[in-house]
């Protein structure tokens, strides 16, 4: 399949290759040592004979291994000539990250038109202009063209993004990094000449080592094929979309960034819910709901325990969790009993659980064994552990995630993000525990795990 | 007046010392070595001679020396005896942390209504039970039992907290110094036996180090003081809260925690729009809203100018604005004329400006000079400046924070979170720019800039 090509090539051929560090095929080839890719770079370039060490070739038609996939940054104007080099050397998929095209007006536009009109007539399959194109976890193959000095690149899992945005791609590589979330593929395809979302989504419904689909979408390729692709897509696998461009000065500022037409967005909205999708209002949402949707399962109900050792974090998360239509239920007085001789008479027992700054880490441990392991009452829980008490120390973090590991119920942990906590964090992460820095946050990727449940039929 | 007596005590006693470090007046007086506390402190403790060094009194009625406050952090149900021996000794300020009381039920609200009596009959003012206390960031005085290896003491600042709740004051204080937001006085207040918010704000519309006021609220204390207060304190300061027990599972909740009466939300929202409190739906806006309005002045209009190296930002950020009454209005021709000369024809110039990848630093300086210096178009500006490429370096911050000082007008500054960039917004901050990790952080800040010039009438 033509899509595999541009995720796994054998041989890629970078067009216009140089050393000179201001020129961004200096830094995709550099990246691609860097990351270990074992297929071959192919540099070419008619002012060059080697670059970095490797031969460089006047023009594609020089080279005479088959080359699986050509990357083009150069300017906008000799783009035409050398997609004409591919007919002749039959190099079937190109990634086309050069801007100047449909975004800036009629004369980008045009170019446009003629790239689009290449790749029908002669099935060359094209992702871009005006991209950043392709990065895989598992091929080590990467055409995104930050250093990776700057830009952190993410743990190997199994979230895929596809995205209209080059900014919003590398922000989210970083913030994915950062939050300790596994990738498998990222797209970003830019002004999307050829290929876009709906082919995307139909070829990661089938890869295996993607479990969930993040989009950052300014607008749809094809309304149709989009909702049967991903009504397929979301019966197996998370999807998560981010759409912007929604109101008036957006859709104008949309048409300026990648030539997209937005279109109304309420009929985008109707179009996510009828496809299985989880639509997010903003970038943090979006990372939020890619994690947590990677590392737990969805719950069977939206009965969830509030567990935590600060008052006042108690009563946010019950707010929220109304707001959310998940039932803070009460705590069966039969588990009320049972906990109340393990602990003084000032905790508060009734859910929200309040363990209050006088508990410790094992206090933990007892609330959750009673009424979370031992007894199906509750669907799932949100604890938060507040560290800075003597009594709470690192070990909280295996008390906690044995106990959600022997329930086999979803459990996400708030805690806010001060120096010392950011160290529990990741803790709680390497063993898939999520951690939200705010009540707010971890209530909305509760809300999502109980909605996918529904979803679901669980 | 008393209340100063909480803030700047010459002299403090510690009830119930000891060196024990599972003991909080353990910690309470490190803290207070730490913090090179100049006042005198004076452990109370009839099993020990000297605590930690200092000659330590069998009970208050032996002190010699004037005491201007007292710390009990002992068993509820001894704090009575210990306040009697405040009305023989004449000491007149004192702070309950010790839980135990209303937020228990019956029998701890019997004593805690003792407390009130003997508060009242005897003019002894009392912050607390079941609470932090307080901490004064200029006369380096702190009640707050969490050691500061394990909570970050903020720097010094205009901002002052009042909060009801002492988890949330521990978390704020993390994300306070985390964010670079300075801090005056900090008072956690718990179950709110005498000195309430009220009268608290009253205190704090007099101290000139204090110009921004954050409040964390289940409850009010007296509905009718506190507008009064607000409404004078809001005219020279600004003033932001934060009320949760909304929803009734949220309101239960409040009541087992400090035992407050919630009451209905929506007569609360009408009393902080009648008195000038700008009001937050939840802890990031919390902390967001105090920083931008401690940092930045209120914006004389609601023309906004967006500026960027990555296009997608500028879409959202012109979404967000439109859904907020921010006018993100198109570049005036003159301007967009004059700029045309300076950069290639792929660059954006239309409102949000968008410079594309392919800028670098001084870019940023040429748009800010030309249209937000020498030109009062823009009323404010939110700039995203995007780090990863090649052509963008640190000396962009000098470059957007001296713009900002020549315009005289707001500039708040959006950079997502990932390793790199956290070095950039630090450096933002110490020059008085405000970063946020996200367009809809930095947008809800602008906004609230926008109101706040709208409510001062400048």
């Amino acid at each position: 399949m033509y899509i595999d090509k541009f995720f796994n090539p054998q041989s890629v051929a970078i067009i216009g290759a140089t050393e000179d560090p201001q020129n961004i095929t200096s830094t995709i080839i550099q990246n691609l040592f860097q990351m270990g890719f074992k297929g071959s770079v192919v540099p070419v370039n008619p002012h060059h004979d080697t670059v970095f060490g490797l031969k460089c070739y006047p023009s594609l038609s020089d080279i005479k291994e088959q080359i699986d996939l050509s990357v083009i940054a150069i300017s906008s104007s000799h783009v035409i000539e050398i997609l004409d080099q591919h007919i002749e050397s039959g190099i079937k998929n190109c990634i086309i990250i050069s801007g100047g095209f449909a975004e800036i007006g009629d004369k980008g536009e045009a170019i446009e038109e003629n790239i689009k009109r290449i790749s029908r007539e002669n099935g060359i399959r094209i992702i871009g202009p005006n991209c950043l194109g392709v990065l895989d976890n598992y091929s080590d193959f990467s055409t995104f063209f930050l250093p990776w000095s700057k830009v952190k690149r993410p743990s190997k899992g199994y979230l895929s993004i596809l995205s209209q945005s080059g900014s919003y791609s590398i922000s989210m590589l970083d913030m994915l990094s950062l939050e300790g979330i596994g990738v498998s593929k990222f797209v970003s395809y830019g002004n999307r000449a050829d290929v876009g979302e709906s082919e995307l989504i139909e070829y990661l419904t089938d890869d295996e080592s993607t479990k969930v689909i993040g989009i950052y979408m300014e607008s749809v390729d094809d309304g149709r094929r989009f909702i049967t692709a991903s009504s397929r897509c979301s019966r197996d696998k998370h999807m998560v979309v981010l759409k912007v461009g929604r109101e008036d000065s957006g859709v104008d500022a949309a048409r300026s960034h990648t030539g997209a037409i937005a279109g109304k967005y309420e009929v985008y909205k109707a179009a996510f819910k009828k496809s299985g999708i989880v639509e997010v209002d903003n970038l943090e949402e979006f990372i939020d709901a890619c994690k947590v949707l990677s590392m737990q399962k969805p719950a069977r109900g939206n009965r969830i325990l509030v567990l935590t050792n600060g008052g006042g974090f108690g009563v946010a998360v019950s707010d929220l969790c109304c707001a959310k239509d998940l039932d803070v239920a009460s705590t069966p007085s039969q588990i009320k009993e049972s906990l109340s001789n393990h602990f003084p008479e000032f905790f508060i027992l009734n859910n929200p659980i309040d363990l209050t700054g006088s508990s410790g880490d094992e206090d933990f441990g007892t609330v959750l064994q009673t009424a979370f392991v031992d007894n199906d009452y509750f669907d799932a829980a949100i604890v938060i552990p507040l560290m800075p008490p003597q009594t709470m120390t690192e070990r909280v973090v295996d008390i906690i995630s044995q106990s959600a590991d022997e329930s086999g119920k979803p459990v996400v942990v708030c805690t806010i993000s001060g120096e010392y906590t950011k160290k529990t964090k990741e803790q709680f992460e390497l063993k898939g525990i999520p951690v939200f820095p705010s009540p707010a946050r971890a209530v909305k990727a509760m809300s999502i795990l109980v909605d996918r449940g529904k979803a679901h039929g669980i």
